[in-house]
């Protein structure tokens, strides 16, 4: 079984409202795919889930429970984007184990977050490890892993590669300063270094470089391995 | 066990955004109660989920998904709504029967809606009969049955009390019309016969609403019974 | 993947005793159908249930729990059902969801009710919509819809076919009136309607009924489209 | 927590209807007692479960599904039961783990069988090693435990007490005869006797055996320990 | 669906330390078989839970608690079986329901015990029965079935053969007696008595047993039937 | 509802065996306990897991199945646990959510692992944070958190106390260097930092500790706010 995992960030999936358009198009992509037989999808949460969260905040409402709220809205773009697909699963997963039982009967199987305290990158690299899966795609919206923010910094540097020891580094590193450049938290990368999956981080809008990845193992962004 | 079922419609917690001031409002109307001993809140879906479903149906997807989408987030609302509530459930109850079994734990038990072909108003009709109330306030952005839609029609009537049979009539004639003055279903409203649930149509705005039906059974909009 | 639903009525399976003989000519008439993938089957209740909740009817029991145990009866008599088939579901799906994950692996589904509010009828256009059926069979004792009462009224006549709006019509005016004339209850014709799935209702225990409708799509009972 | 279990046959409950009548005595009778703190009830199968089963063999079916057939019946007669008692479970556990958990929550716990391979009789004596009871009631429609079966021998010879090691003697004799005298299966005795379960077998439409045995331990049946 | 199950006793895959080469050696040669589609391989519990059951007795645990703990053991084992197959299930099934749906997907469903009363013979046993396997593997430590222990008594007689009535007899004797030549209890063989399976009881560790009774149904142990 | 959090480190509860003395004095500790009305005992998985898990490791097995076979051992040490209380859950919760609704219920709450990717620590600061709780016990081996690893390094210092940044960093540099330091992993201190948890780590052989915590919060080890 050739499987892959493909991580789609909220901020790829919504806007103000479900970027449906670009959905279809994933889709459509994905099903063009010929070198791979599974494809695990994680769907991030985006700007609905953001907005109701930061409203419950003013009222000091527990982060746990925000966090669930968070996971609920990610199941919900999952069933969105499950209306795109044909060989599908029909319910959204709620752990690993049951997206890996749903994997041996679909080719494509979506989800979203799983439990407090998970990211959905945390959620793709748990998953690509307990289905064996060797190459992880996070599409965000920046174009790949930078040196600092380019939103706020010009001189930024993209990198084509890193380790996953310069890919921790630098998720420490954000995660401790401003917090303007965090591309995936520490949980995730520890994840994929001890099962040895190659992270392929894009720009999630430009449906090229899904192909790229998934044909000729290529990218414009970076590649931790 | 003296208890109410309160169906809070969409309409009511969420426009734009979730209408948290009002969620506050309504949970501290519901601890200052001492007429009740047990709670069952029924939370709609509201805006964002119509925005989801409306977007949704423009790529042909199946209403059976759409009513799923539908029914997810008003269980989102229901997470949201208990934050406000201390004795209250933690987790969101997916059918009748585990609503049933968490009353017995809790003052107050939040849910959204079951499944798909049941709005949350029969939710709010079973609960109901479940657990035996005799009282159903159906809080709504309109603040009682008219007799046509009040938004369109100058003449519209307001009803102060309708028998079940008229209610139902009175359904049956709007639903199969145009649509726009759609109070409760007939399900729910045949439901609510058969096990004698009195409900009292009111502007779910208005907080003492709520306490002049839990305190006096009065209110200044429709009863029906 | 092409499917089909069969609403099979408690009065088609159960008299005294289970229908069993009915029950193995009816999968015997199913694995014989070549021009279906899929076959979505919906069992009702039938005697041995109406006994039960007519005799607790008596001792003032609540609706809710005699929905409940209606629910379970169908769910036995789903189970007896899937003895009669091969490449069938061991356990009953309690909801559409899980019998649509299940149609992914089986190419017979039989499940009973779900919760109540809901009928077997409803069950069945609702698993229709989900799984993309445009086909619903529903099995009854009578063989076809009528004008009113066949067993009363000898000028009743039979409909060859209806439209959705004059179906859901009848319906109410059946189920307003003495309410011994209901073919199909209004949620269910309403859902079938918004799915436009075309509903063949007929005469259960003929078992060229069935054969006719899913190599012809022609009957001898009423068409509902 | 002082707590007891009470094994209600299946030919207590049910003849060819339910035993409504027995039922609602039986829990007035319950209701009555102080001399506990808990309930656990386990209701056997009886007469329709018998039909179905006995129906279903000659078309060959498989055991292990006439079991499940006859779980699912326990259950609702355990649904129906829990009708007529308030402080009770409102959904029937279908394994000892959740009937445990809900002892906590409810003065009474009423269920049926758990899975095919045992007994309700076998359920009765886990369920009471589980929480602690050290007196099970077995309600059978014979007074006792006969040396032979007194329908049949009229030298039968009830006994008034026997030790665990003659019960499961008795039981292995009976259970490879004619079977025509089995009063308890041999798992359910071995597991009363390593947990130490005192276990009176009586008449079970003798209202008044239930309340000796729970207010002075002594009854007209047959005491095992 | 050609099926067969084996019962892989705790003795076998367990000493200090999991038996880890056995279970490589085992897979292997259950991925070599042709005769047979599916296999369901039910895992005892071995020494580690034997440890831990026998610590705790010492502080009066519930023995219903300690067979919860052995049942939870047996699933760890259970787990570490399936990462030497590739077509089986990453979800341990709690009960015969779900073991025989997951059946249905995978060549190779792995399983451990269900619940306290059912030793994993039964459960084996149970599992046969409901997917219509007539042959069994009962995999010990001991060659086969003797007439007494024959570690200690060296007159010990292994059987070539026994009837089901011998083998109960056989197993109701040991029972009740000191307990040092249990082979398999006695539900389980009733089990298989009733639905016609025949029972293999060989030395585990001779991987050319298996073969020779999956090819020809021969074994140098003791075939019950 | 005063409630605590108590993560009881794999190294505390067993070595080669579990350590039920050390269990029993813990649960006499808790029970007299006053200053608190409810606690949540997370408990580690200890030797035994980490044999079964070092071994597999040697056959290549997939890390994530590792991780659930360690989290199904912390379930059985937690299941063990259970048995030295009264007012406890008798399952043990595979998630936060679950947690949350038994202690509601119970006043002790017993519980392990939940997923792969989260330690018993991380689970501990969810719990923590979920119901609410200001103080969490790190029970571990070590008697605190140093500078360096005290086994190792002779200069090792340990603090009394530390910021969670300071902790953080110091987890970080424990985490990527040798790793033979890590007192608690940075997912966990980041929760207990946005929750304001204050993190007690002490010995966790030393019963007093306990006491001087839950009644002065003070202790020998490091408190961490």
């Amino acid at each position: 079984m050739n499987s892959v995992v493909i991580s789609l960030g909220g901020s790829i999936i919504s806007k103000e409202r479900l970027n449906l358009k670009l959905m279809e198009e994933f889709s459509e992509t994905m099903k063009s795919i010929s070198t791979y037989d599974k494809f695990g999808i994680v769907v991030g949460g985006g700007k609905l889930a953001r907005t109701y969260i930061s409203d419950l905040k003013k009222y000091n409402v527990n982060d746990n429970i925000l966090d669930e709220i968070g996971i609920n809205a990610t199941r919900i773009n999952a069933l969105a984007m499950t209306t795109f697909f044909d060989d599908v699963n029909s319910k959204i997963p709620t752990n690993i184990n049951d997206a890996a039982e749903m994997l041996h009967n679909y080719r494509y199987v979506v989800m979203g977050g799983t439990e407090p305290g998970h990211t959905t990158d945390t959620v793709s690299t748990l998953l690509a490890e307990r289905i064996g899966s060797k190459v992880l795609i996070n599409a965000t919206s920046v174009d790949g892993v930078y040196s600092s923010d380019p939103k706020i910094d010009n001189d930024a540097k993209k990198f084509s590669k890193l380790s996953y020891n310069e890919a921790i580094s630098l998720s420490i590193k954000n995660s401790t300063g401003a917090g303007t450049n965090v591309f995936m938290d520490i949980t995730s990368l520890t994840i994929a270094k001890r099962a040895g999956i190659k992270i392929f981080v894009i720009n999630g809008f430009d449906l090229n470089e899904y192909k790229n990845i998934l044909y000729n193992e290529k990218c414009g962004g970076t590649v931790i391995s």
